[in-house]
């Protein structure tokens, strides 16, 4: 997809001196936003932070951006960890109820997104295409040779729904329509995220359709 | 919305002679376009059919993307004033059935974005967050004192779906699925958008949630 991609590292260190100030830069990065922040955060404080040089910074990132970047890879491995803990939850659930586990499908996206975004709102809105989170739970679950989601999902939708002639746009539109609204939301109302009645209504409109005969 | 806009053409000429150079430049561009297609468009060779020196080009765009820029601005004003015109066929459809309105809806949309598309690919999915037309047909209606899409399809749900707690969540939902399973298909799938088999499932997806009691 032919997106702006954000700024990224320049080459990696190797030695453990210039590796420390790397993390050190991070660190500083990440703690400025949590206590401070995004409104705060610029290379001077993050080099103040970290206790390194300025030049230091700019030795190893072009620019804010970029440790941004370094710091939203991390959150993402993170995330995809936990992610794949829940899965494993999610799919006892999927034996029982279709309904409860799209519930938790819901929930679960609806609080990554959140937390991706609290972190640096501007950021994460303008490059949310780079920091795609169902990619890193897919590489974690495929080195275990497990079923992608998107497989996965669709193997649910065969055992719990109504046989469907179409059944692959049927799971084509609900990861669709699942990923489309959450982006949208995101983007033009974030509060409702965290919302109750508009998780149950996303909820309404994906079972409804995925249930209907 | 903090995303990468598109290039923009320099200052617009005012000398009459200036202004047809101006124009020679997008219709060549859009000749090629059409005719040899997106891969062959360089700046010399828009400057080489519209029959103007490479020099003058320049003076008037910064690059290639400024002069499709253009272009992109150029069909939108057309479509939006297309769209219109089918908004009042759609307003009648309204007056009738629910099911006919949205399968004129989804028809309109994707034929929109596939003519945008076409045009120029890789282009429209980079910038197609600048080129709305639901923005631009909303610019139209409502300097007519008419209302805008968004409170237009809100009425029609009033009228025609049963009572929700949660109406105005229904019409977000409504939109956001649209939106969402439209671009997102733009994006991974876009020979979806003109099967039928496709805008049907989209029909079902959207009918099903708001006819729901």
């Amino acid at each position: 997809m032919p997106k702006h991609q954000p700024p990224r590292a320049r080459k990696r260190p190797k030695q453990s001196r210039s590796v420390m100030a790397v993390q050190a830069i991070q660190q500083a990065c990440l703690n400025i936003l949590n206590s401070e922040g995004a409104d705060k955060l610029t290379t001077e404080r993050i080099a103040d932070v970290a206790g390194v040089n300025i030049a230091s910074v700019y030795q190893y990132f072009p620019n804010k951006e970029a440790i941004l970047s370094d710091v939203y890879e991390e959150l993402l491995t993170e995330m995809a960890d936990r992610a794949a803990q829940r899965f494993l939850e999610i799919q006892a659930l999927a034996e029982e109820s279709l309904e409860a586990t799209l519930t938790a499908i819901i929930d679960l996206e609806c609080e990554q997104l959140l937390a991706l975004q609290s972190l640096d709102p501007n950021f994460f809105l303008k490059y949310q295409h780079s920091f795609d989170i169902h990619q890193r739970v897919n590489e974690l679950t495929q080195s275990q040779s497990n079923p992608s989601w998107e497989e996965w999902l669709d193997q649910l939708l065969q055992r719990s729904c109504p046989p469907s002639e179409q059944a692959e746009l049927r799971g084509l539109l609900l990861r669709q329509s699942l990923q489309g609204n959450l982006h949208i939301t995101l983007r033009d109302r974030p509060e409702l995220l965290s919302s109750a009645s508009f998780r149950k209504e996303l909820l309404k409109l994906l079972l409804g359709y995925v249930q209907a005969p």
